[in-house]
């Protein structure tokens, strides 16, 4: 079975945006709704579908020799992994989910310490419970098999919860007292695969082409014309991190400038540029960005 | 809190199914997309969506009062808790589910002993566990978070999972080597609960009712009109169990015969009755039987 | 055009309701998506969706025999038609609904008085002047499009709104300081048409079975056996409304019990005539109830 | 093979609603998105989805030993069947179809005549050649593949097309100039099936329950309680085809009436019995009838 | 609460294309389903959900600063705002819509004029109102609650309504007989807010960024490659309104041409280019042009 | 009728592949869900929607001057039609669907000569027909109204039918024992049409957009920087067809290359540009390509 990776793809609420995210990066998996074995257009890889709680189980047992999941199951798991890289693609928003312990709002509980001696329901049992542990507050980790943030005050006392903006806390009046850890979605792989080479270098391949997917969904490609008169003042309205690509055109007096730029600057920067005398200016969608 | 019961309704798919019943019972159950305390039309009742995993425990707990869950989970969370019926009513059909202990098709499996020192995925892992030590027969039990019936080979060596009609585990060329349990649902009760007279009776009132509208949709009313010539004719076409109700009309010849019946007998029981000398016979449909 | 009666269907969140009560009554009406011109299966009818708004305009004015429409309408519009009948069929439940005159939860208002000078929106503009011209309270009253709830304290002081349970005006930290009316669907007719002995005539049937049809939805049709000894027990447990039907059966020492009840009681009184020497007890749905 | 009936369940327009009557008469016929064998809870029965325009082509060659198709296809086909009974439910009322000649309302053709030498396109190609053959009118039929209505007057001179109200031709600007044939659904076997005693009588079985559970679609039950002195008049209000069933009840005074009417004449009769001295006038719905 | 734009988003209709054009100009705006104040990721904006209705009004009375609405409501108000831009993205079609008074096909009604005594059904009351009278017609002019176009003429004599195509005008078998006002989307704003210079200029940057996106959805770049030789004929080909960026190649035979074009031209343009000598032609898609 | 071309859209799998195409061409077609004449934002061209299986009939006999259908409908009808260009977009991908003769698994048939005397079914009935007879084997060929692939064996022993990817017909348990024809989507003409200079022209037109329009939705633009040191290496990475195009940048050692480039080989050429000193990458997407 040389060359050929197997890859995990997480079920569920990443599912889509992993599948999309591999379309823009080149691959195509076709998932049928009820097979767990989706195909790809790639004959060197072997895709399965994987609950993102048990991927790092697998893949550091080498069924699978990479996978996607969030750092948090790492953790949970405490997998002994090699991790490729970060992908900051979640559901909604690219920002970080926050596993935070939760009270009700109107409860005493102020700090980690308070809740000695109570009841913790999670998903995350044994990572809360090395984190409790390590500060040496005796609690009782209960699993909880969903609906977690409706549970306090009647079936638990506090629990622990990912979080991307807290508004679900807040609709079950619930009150944060501490974030216990930032998680994002992980590029892990087994440390055999990663000592081969072949599969090394398609795993790099992979990475470099789904970071490259990526940065483009948050850039946008600038183009404008500019009067060689105005080239420092409108250089100086860019951010300085990349530099512009300026080319001659035909007409001796002006150049034309591309470059690429985060698409959440493009309604401040615009219209600085117009006033700093750029003309023509076109901003076009990119597919991917490897500088 | 006294002449108020905390009554557990289970979250997910029998959760349509039991607030449909409930309404064939008399008690109107309102269940927003969001809430996890669903509002009832009796003011005695206080309703809330717990797991069917989860439920028991919260009713040994005493953080309910009764609830509806599997018989497989009190037995998975070997909760201390009152019985008060079955009510055999599931999502697709009345038969009870299997928990059953799955391998590979082509595997050489045969029996469980055949699995010594194997990995087994499931949902069920105390019950599972309980059920290999009481045959002295070790196997390494891992808890599956979904899925469970895709993981052989590639995942586990066996599984444990549950299924109705086995279509689903013949799918994933899954072959059954033992049943563990039958399953149904169970409505049931906390101790000290049952023990109050008030929380008692309106279990009882609910068991009553629940049993009524189930019985209900699996049967069907009768009537026909009968020469009393005919009448032992007639009367010996109809199933032993229940008589009917036989009344006077004003032709005195005649006899009017109101019985319930199976549903599922129906088809066979008309073509004889007619046969038989029935007339006028008239199926019509009812919401309660309490005998 | 005599002999045809021009009947007005409320368009909007009433239409499904009414085309199903004109069903369960014994007239069904298709609205074709499109069309504002449903047929019926009755030659002597002739249908038109009527926004419930303007229902009572119509009615008046003859351009419609007769219509459903709410109580409310009627009065914003001071219609001068006949009230055939009441029909309390809303969509949700058969509760009326309520117009109330709304504040936000922490504003000064305290009652109708205290909104001298302000600025109230409401859908029922006429309705809600007269109201505090008749209590010489001098207000600014703005006809609202929609989303009435949601414009106090920034786009009105305080609203005058429809409500069932209030929980609408509750999510949007409103509270209700006045009821200033309730309302429940009416079945109205042109004065004329009224006065007319054909269409007087068509109207009271529809009266009468849209009536007998609604009563069905409420109640059902309960079946026991009781010996002679303990009638007189089990028919006190029945609600003293209706006296049952009590017929002979062939068994002498038994009768027959045959009774409608409403829908709401069956929980409570099924219990009670099993405990007093019910036997076989049946509850079976209706169709029609006409006394 | 004995002692197992093949039967074919028309795929398409007519499926949901023959599986819908399968189940009020008593099978519950289970089909799956994908398959075209569905399961039934008969044991002697094997379930087969057949095109209703094959159906007769394969019932007469012994593929099948019953099916459900139209009067229209067998004529096609010309198959050598047993018709075993007519079952009018169509999907949307109970009304035959007709398979009529169109042509454009703005066209000179008045009658089939005026039509030789031109092209008709239809999907009962040989029905429709017979027919013209018939009066010697020379046409050329064309295969339709769908979408007959649309082709007049680019596609073709004219159309043979099935049709319930007309409406879709009307919104085709078509004009009808003759009807061909009336078709509604036929119950019909194969004639071996049909000598063989067993497939016999479990043919005639199914037709009897079909046919019970068609009948209570569109009858109801309608029980009253009159005063003796009332009961000539009362029964002189009842359609005469089926006499009530009269019984007596405890008060010698009154009798109590039980008998089945047709759905449609219910809100003609009610007002009539109540008028005549009919009370507790109660209509409750049916699940069969078999007289 | 300076240095916050409070911005009326058009509630309905409009809703979904503005916040795809706002998300395309460069904010992205997340309205849930239930709350009218949708969040957007600029900390200097507050939006509110606003009826289109109602919009002028409310900017006007400065409860907001600035909003997007149809002119036509703008007049129908009489408000009295600062018109920042018009936006002509509607629903289907970048068309204007018109308000047109429309009869029956049949009646005899061919000039406002002889309307004279009617009543005239609209949701635009006060401008048909002062449009009749400025022509010193005399009419009824009734507000309609919608459905306008299926009431002539039995609940209107005429109507005044909104229209892109005519199609649902003429599906109502109703005759346009005046157009009385051509209606497109506005950016209007409060006369105090334009009147700050913080308010102004955010409001133009707004107004720069989202007609830059809205030229972007109608235009395309075309790039390509011309032998010095034929640039003229080349440049000859393109509409004159836009020079293109001409730059040097490494083979100095050729140039290459980078040019945007409104997408509509394409079709004719290409073939052309290809014609008179363009190679290597590429159509690309734009997201924003700022000329 | 001259200066207008009659085209004809494939209704129903095609049908929205089909409108999407020509939308990226240029051309907007709007289909309504009922009619069969969609509209086109191009006054030279009127659609109607026609089933591919009747394309070649009506494009050869005139009624459609153009129209899109697959190769296969061509030869089934044997149409003398011109075929303009092949269009390779199919619903789910690009490849060519293929006809085969498929047979049960378990059947002893191996090659097309073991189904002499044997029965045929499929929608390809004369192609199949000539297939057969130009081999001299004499089957019994039927026509399929659907649902072939379930026919074999219960109601045929073979069938001919149309396949992507052999899916259907393995869950079917079907073996392909032959292929009778590949087929893609064919641009096809009237000759007389095409012998009309002002048709012919306007076919060529939409060939050439159409084709531009294909082929960028499998092709995408790259751009990125190079030292003047390295531009043969990354030129040789880069696929030998298209030669980029070079500019001069404002610093003399390093040029820009844009190039386009097929999207499936994007994955294995950005890797190699970048190892061999290619520097700010940039994929982007492109709307049409016509070189």
């Amino acid at each position: 079975m040389s060359n050929k990776l197997k890859l995990g793809i997480p079920k569920g609420s990443l599912q889509d945006a992993t599948i999309a995210l591999f379309e823009h990066a080149g691959w195509r998996i076709y998932a049928s709704g009820r097979s767990y074995f989706p195909t790809i257009d790639d004959a060197e890889i072997e895709c399965m579908l994987v609950r993102a709680q048990e991927m790092a189980r697998y893949v550091e047992h080498g069924a699978l020799d990479a996978g996607l999941t969030g750092n948090d199951w790492v953790l949970e798991n405490q997998s002994d992994v090699e991790r490729i890289t970060s992908l900051t693609y979640s559901k909604q928003s690219r920002t970080r989910v926050k596993w935070v312990l939760a009270v009700p709002e109107d409860s005493p509980f102020e700090k980690p310490e308070d809740l000695a001696g109570k009841t913790i329901a999670t998903e995350l049992v044994e990572f809360t419970k090395r984190y409790f542990a390590a500060k040496n507050i005796p609690v009782k980790v209960e699993f909880s098999w969903g609906a977690t943030e409706v549970k306090p005050p009647t079936l638990a006392d506090a629990i622990v919860e990912v979080t991307e903006t807290g508004s679900s806390l807040r609709a079950n009046r619930l009150r944060i007292i501490e974030t216990l850890m930032e998680s994002e979605t992980q590029f892990i792989a087994n440390k055999a695969a990663w000592a081969d080479p072949w599969k090394r270098s398609k795993i790099e391949t992979l990475s470099m082409m789904l970071n490259g997917a990526m940065d483009a969904q948050i850039q946008v490609g600038l183009m404008l014309n500019v009067r060689k008169a105005d080239l420092d003042k409108v250089i100086g309205v860019l951010p300085a991190l990349n530099s512009p690509t300026i080319s001659h055109l035909q007409d001796p007096d002006w150049v034309a400038l591309n470059t690429i730029l985060d698409n959440s600057l493009v309604r401040d920067v615009i219209p600085k540029l117009k006033a700093a005398g750029g003309a023509g200016i076109v901003e076009y969608p990119l597919s991917k960005v490897v500088l």
